[in-house]
């Protein structure tokens, strides 16, 4: 998507030079910074310091990183290296396992000259593929911001939680993605965004959102419930880390509460998904997916920039203040109005998921 | 309620000396210090700089202000001057109105020789009677609390967002009353505080709790929902600004979504206020009351302390990031439990309300 008029995905790979790009993710939203990665080492690094961030963009950062190694050492040795290296980045990170897996096979039985091109060229696809993926989901969700501006919202207001925009993937994001066509299309839409205490993610949302140019209030997390009782918002849509086979949404935590507000207020609420986020394995989200419980200091220290434009942190609690820390939450299903992914609008309920992906659930999108 | 150990009022008057001390609530939670006020001009000024907050305790110490006014020229016209002073310092709080026409209709028929001596009776009787109310309010809802424990709670968990505390008051508070007398009574206790962005009053309320020695632990304002899907709340407890005649409870911004949340997963939501919180005039909370809507840098800057304990700010959004802040919400009757009030616990009804209070709805707590 574009910055300063731009356009940008959050990765981009110059072979020739031995390069590949990022956007410096710590920076954000108060400084843009690219940066180029010139080693494997280098890429691990930035994924380990969250330089890149999100699933998807750690997958392909991590794939472009095996290209990086096979253009200096091709060896098996040295495959084998970079794949533990990477892998060890983010350890829990679903996407990352995946990504390395698919470029070991792409690349094991080949001979070592014939690696390095094969390496760029499937790190390549990884990255076209997710775009397309995001693409395809917004093209669904865009049918849904339509179908609001044909009923006459003008604009049509949209909350989201979270950051599920394109620096977390490769191009236009998960729940951002409609918004983004939709704003492209020349519909009038604006998006509320969350701040998403504790670590403030909306704060990127909006960053992405003013740097394309979508129209966009930041509102305290506390704020949507309201704004949805004065009918201030015509849909929610958020992204996920995990939906179950039956529909229950794991997502940033305080989406549970929006979802609550958004059925109480008639206001349809939709997550956006590439097809791996579901977990065909999990079905009731509560009792199924553990909740990642994060440390206290997220909450205790604030990051911004000072007086003078500095980054700066204040503590707004002691260290002795207890805090916990839950990292997520989970809607049921019966909140969900759908789940879009880039095959379409889904309902929230096992029968409809089941039949929409009637074989190979857990990895058909990627491993075609 | 204590403080390392001392028991205090959020303002105590010392007539000898002729002064009024406060807490200087400016510096909470970073710091606790008091403030000896010898003027109505010096307390006029630690109402209009929120170095004293809360409605009950802005009434009281006007009041006060105009017994130190008394003190110093008990003339009609310093009588007038002081009132006029005062009640322009907070335009729109009901109480501070309330408690200087109170203190006018005491002083006004009084020689002035007379009025200094009964100016400080009267304020400290204001100021008792606030603390009474409060402790009515406590007796009745630790009733509901000690229920809790004789289910088997062990600690019984309470949520509760913003700060109902005793230094918004004189003494216990609204929300915290019921708390403060369970813990006193022996009964294990365990708050969940909301820290109630943007404004982060729930930091007072940690630390209120942590002073007093209540188990609690700070979490997100997202983070509640998530804790009742677990089961890890007993009930909630807030106060309000106001509560409609048919049970609608207007309070901080986040409170709705609470209650959504309560009621999902059947814990039980209380609002806890003095009578005089009722707003017979009020029928449709979310018709009949006008949401003040405060400036975006509340949520813009964030206050805390820097590295080296210093009160520091850090900005999170830029300043041309277009922000709504709400200050309020309104939560149905039909998500609220009871009405605690220091008469008992009611419906939040019309019919129960109605019954409860048969006469002189607005004022009779106060005018006796």
């Amino acid at each position: 998507m574009k910055v300063d008029g731009k356009h940008y995905r959050s990765l981009w790979a110059d072979r020739p030079a031995g390069l590949v790009h990022i956007i410096d993710q710590t920076l954000l939203p108060h400084a843009f910074e690219t940066r180029a990665l010139d080693s494997m080492e280098a890429v691990a690094e930035a994924i380990r310091a969250m330089r890149v961030r999100g699933a998807p963009l750690i997958g392909v950062s991590a794939a472009f990183g095996v290209a990086l190694a096979m253009e200096k050492d091709p060896s098996d040795t040295a495959l084998g290296i970079a794949v533990q290296t990477l892998k060890a980045t983010r350890p829990t990170a679903v996407n990352l396992a995946w990504a390395l897996t698919r470029m070991q096979h792409a690349l094991a039985d080949l001979e070592p000259a014939h690696r390095a091109a094969a390496a760029w060229r499937n790190a390549q696809a990884i990255a076209d593929e997710d775009a397309e993926i995001n693409a395809a989901i917004g093209r669904h969700g865009l049918a849904l911001i339509e179908r609001e501006a044909e009923a006459g919202r003008k604009p049509v207001n949209i909350l989201t939680h979270c950051n599920a925009g394109w620096i977390a993937c490769v191009d236009w994001g998960t729940a951002l993605a409609p918004i983004y066509m939709a704003h492209d299309k020349g519909i009038a839409v604006h998006v509320w965004v969350d701040e998403t205490r504790p670590r403030n993610q909306g704060l990127l949302t909006a960053w992405e959102l003013a740097s394309h140019g979508v129209p966009h209030t930041l509102v305290a997390d506390n704020a949507g419930g309201h704004l949805m009782q004065h009918g201030h918002v015509d849909m929610v849509i958020v992204g996920a880390d995990r939906v179950t086979r039956r529909g229950d949404v794991c997502n940033k935590i305080g989406t549970y509460l929006k979802a609550l507000a958004a059925r109480d207020n008639n206001v349809p609420f939709y997550a956006a998904v590439p097809t791996p986020t579901i977990d065909w394995e999990a079905s009731d989200g509560l009792a199924d997916i553990p909740i990642e419980e994060r440390e206290g200091d997220e909450l205790r220290v604030v990051r911004g920039l000072d007086e003078a434009g500095r980054p700066a942190a204040v503590n707004i609690a002691k260290a002795t203040t207890k805090v916990a820390n839950p990292a997520f939450d989970v809607t049921p299903a019966r909140l969900v109005t759908g789940i879009l992914t880039e095959k379409g609008l889904f309902p929230a309920r096992e029968s409809a998921l089941l039949a929409a992906y009637p074989t190979d659930r857990r990895s058909e999108a990627f491993l075609t």
